[in-house]
């Protein structure tokens, strides 16, 4: 049986998961530790000897260097690259730039975990007015209505489905390793649709940073091994434990 | 009039040039020097409130590395990317590889200098058998026929242009300003082609690396100023003459 190869990498460690501030699609670079996460990454990448075809990003930094510096390390900066804002990160409203702590003190842990973890109700959408919008950033000038300002986990499926239809989903199809650099939300969209993942179940799944998970897919583009694997288990056990705690330290 | 940008940006030092071997289409890394010559282009574009909508560069990743570090230091990761071969380096046929003072003293100059300014008169080309060779690359494996064993400058324009016609131009008259991370050579033809140089005259134009060239191009793409303008002239200037010294130290 033909399999299709598709490797998610989240980003590592911005300025603002440092800060632990609600980032959304605010443009923040990745922290020095971040850019060693992505490099380790790439020589993950090279050790399972998965060498992708392609890569996509989405179009903020800290996930486009994520795949630079991966593919850097991995001696792949040549293949073919793709950027798409619907690979973006969840737009995380009125919470942008808000200290996750002092908002969990501030409105309590009930309305704090129905924000971040709901899987159909988005924060307070965010002011045009506001440092932390987006509506007058150039790279979003061709998006027009479908600038979001504010979503849940629902809207960032409903804006990356057609993308993953239209052009990631043909480029496996056509036999190309496909790499994934994104984010925490974009990749928990995309799991969930792969492994069929319930509105409730996906509450409870976080994606570890900087560790490529692997799907092989079937010629239907589901799963052989639902869930994926991670190129570095251990560590990815490890990590999942410490982000889920994130917000409460 | 409405006038077209079109940046040209030759990569920064590579290892290869540092222990002055003849290097083509073999794919070697930058030197921390060619870093920062990058970074400092990408700085540069900043200073003139350049800001790139699209950036190409070659299969290479000196240029790969070059344009990912300038845009970097411009903010502007999250352009769109295109790569194609046709941007890539002059091949150097049987040259790659070895040393060029040594190929000056073995061959003598005139021999020398026909092999590495004449218009259209190729080295002698590389065996597939050899170690320098990129005919088992699997970046080039859809080339076929096409995969080079030896160029003239002639051989660069003659493969570039198809992609210029087919793409770039057509980037420039949809309005984006175009940044192209390239080589040497692939960015003399272009040149060549920009401002109707003769066959001749093109053997005594250099182009110095990690200082952006800018055209303003007509409705034509007619240059609005012959030869454009570096971003730091005087830098150039003195880069140019360093340039026209190689292998003769």
């Amino acid at each position: 049986m033909t399999s299709h190869k598709l490797i998610l990498l989240r980003h590592g460690q911005s300025e603002w998961n440092e800060k632990n501030l609600f980032t959304g699609w605010v443009d923040v670079a990745l922290t020095e530790k971040g850019r060693q996460e992505a490099i380790r990454g790439g020589d993950l990448l090279v050790e399972a000897g998965l060498l992708p075809d392609i890569v996509y990003t989405s179009r903020q930094k800290r996930a486009i260097i994520t795949a630079n510096l991966a593919l850097e390390a991995a001696d792949r900066t040549w293949i073919d690259v793709k950027r798409n804002w619907r690979l973006n990160e969840r737009h995380y409203g009125a919470l942008q730039g808000k200290d996750k702590a002092q908002t969990l003190a501030e409105f309590g842990e009930e309305q704090f975990m129905l924000w971040r973890r709901s899987y159909d109700t988005p924060p307070p959408p965010l002011e045009d007015s506001s440092e932390y919008s987006q509506s007058n950033d150039p790279r979003y000038a061709d998006l027009g209505e479908d600038l979001p300002r504010t979503e849940c986990l629902k809207d960032v499926l409903d804006r990356f489905l057609p993308y993953w239809e239209s052009d990631i989903s043909k480029d496996l199809l056509a036999g190309k390793t496909v790499l994934v650099a994104a984010h925490g939300n974009s990749l928990r969209a995309l799991v969930k649709h792969l492994d069929g993942i319930s509105d409730k179940d996906i509450a409870a799944l976080n994606i570890p940073t900087g560790i490529p998970l692997v799907y092989e897919l079937d010629e239907n583009l589901t799963p052989i091994k639902a869930g994926g694997t991670y190129l570095d288990a251990e560590a990815a056990a490890a990590s999942i434990q410490a982000v889920a705690n994130q917000g409460k330290h």
